[in-house]
């Protein structure tokens, strides 16, 4: 995420001059080389030196620690904000920022399976919805500036509650993950006592299984700071299942009917809207 | 699937002479036109007289009506197979056929959200599973002649026991289309409450959610003839998600790590193995 939005504010002329700041020095040579960045450091307070805006760009639970650790920094008058996946524990986390600090959340609702400089690309913003949740202390500059941004990237910003966006964010992103994941254990469950099972799994399969492939170490990071929306989605999503297989036990086709047809309108409504 | 079949099979020169059986004028005179078939009527006494190849290419209560049909008709000496998405119920009913018919069950494992000649494509069935299941009375000729048609519209056969086919697509094919469903309908129960969830809904949620857009006569089709096959796969994905939902409320780490890793890795070795 990081590595493509310095690429993509290269590309759009965003920033006079860009720093990296990186955890390995391998990682800060590799983004000078692909020209994501003027300059590049592993070092922190050198790195924000100066700075005018800066983005954390890492899984949720690193920007909680970076934010922490910022607190102790004698930080310059600088906006802040961040692209993590869920936004209220971190925006609580920023009220703890030194005063000089205008921070803001922001999450870009983009990305792919792949991860790290090497999978950077500039054109991962272009016509995403770039969730903006602002904090107690967000002031107008912060929010106009990710706003500009991400406008700037090619994205749609819209400025959600933290709280509202953790919910919705639970249902449409972080429910589907855990689906394709309980229907992969499944099917390798039912592997162990017939392995021709991954052989007819065809393209049905594979586009509701494809999100079990995310990163585990970031989809932790995101399942653990917002336990309790997604706790509710998955109760809202084990009812229709229920409700499904009652009426398929009890081969119930008007009912049935009813439900599968209103899951295809809202599907089909859904595919021309976006 | 039976026009795209129809011109595969025109495509690689397979059959003499092909005659389309259709229910409506209009869609025999649109396969003529598209240059499906050779011959097109909606009488099926006249349309089976003299055929070698019956294929029965509709959802499967239609076959299984069309096989209850065919056992009063005098038909000459064929080979007959379908294409229907469940098998045990269809297999059985092959067994009522008139004794010079040589019955087989087929599904080829492909298809489309939309059907219809308009949808038809020659190339459909290319690279595709082709599932075989043979009743008591298939011969070697008749599974000889439904694997040199597979492998002749480019597709791989695969003979499977009836049962055994229609227990692994309960896992592979039913199940997805049912979390699918199930998901979308907890979207849009969440969507009466914040209209705001449709906008956010990003690519992930996409593919989890494509198969609710199945055309619902045809999976009603599936889900009712092969309900007990497809209650246990709701099971196991149940138990899964519960096993999932229990881990994440304990907030218990090294368990979720340990579960979303194993679906990890077992998505990627299927994506790497297909």
């Amino acid at each position: 995420m990081g590595g493509s939005l310095a690429l993509a504010c290269k590309h759009a002329g965003l920033g006079r001059s860009l720093t990296g700041v990186t955890r390995r020095l391998e990682t800060a040579e590799q983004a000078l080389a692909i020209g994501a960045v003027d300059r590049a450091t592993t070092d922190l307070v050198a790195g924000l030196r100066d700075a005018d805006i800066v983005v954390l760009a890492a899984p949720v639970r690193t920007v909680l620690r970076q934010l922490h650790q910022l607190r102790g920094l004698p930080l310059s008058r600088c906006v802040l904000f961040d692209l993590g996946s869920t936004k209220r524990a971190i925006v609580q986390a920023m009220a703890g920022l030194p005063p000089t600090v205008q921070p803001v959340g922001c999450h870009p609702m983009c990305g792919k399976e792949t991860s790290g400089l090497a999978a950077a690309d500039p054109t991962l913003y272009q016509g995403a919805v770039w969730v903006i949740t602002p904090t107690s202390r967000t002031t107008p500059v912060a929010l106009g500036l990710a706003s500009e941004i991400a406008t700037g990237v090619g994205a749609h910003p819209l400025v959600l509650d933290a709280e509202r966006h953790d919910r919705l964010v639970a249902a449409i992103s972080h429910l589907p993950y855990l689906l394709a994941t309980a229907l992969v254990l499944a099917t390798a469950e039912l592997g162990t006592e017939d392995e021709m099972v991954w052989q007819l799994a065809a393209s049905g399969f594979r586009d509701t299984s494809r999100l079990a492939a995310s990163d585990v170490d970031m989809m932790l990071d995101i399942l653990l700071t917002n336990r309790a929306a997604i706790g509710e989605a998955l109760q809202r999503v084990s009812a229709q299942l229920a409700r499904l297989g009652d009426r398929l036990a009890h081969a119930d086709e008007p009912a049935l009917r009813d439900l599968l047809g209103a899951a295809r309108r809202a599907k089909c409504q859904m595919t021309k809207a976006n």
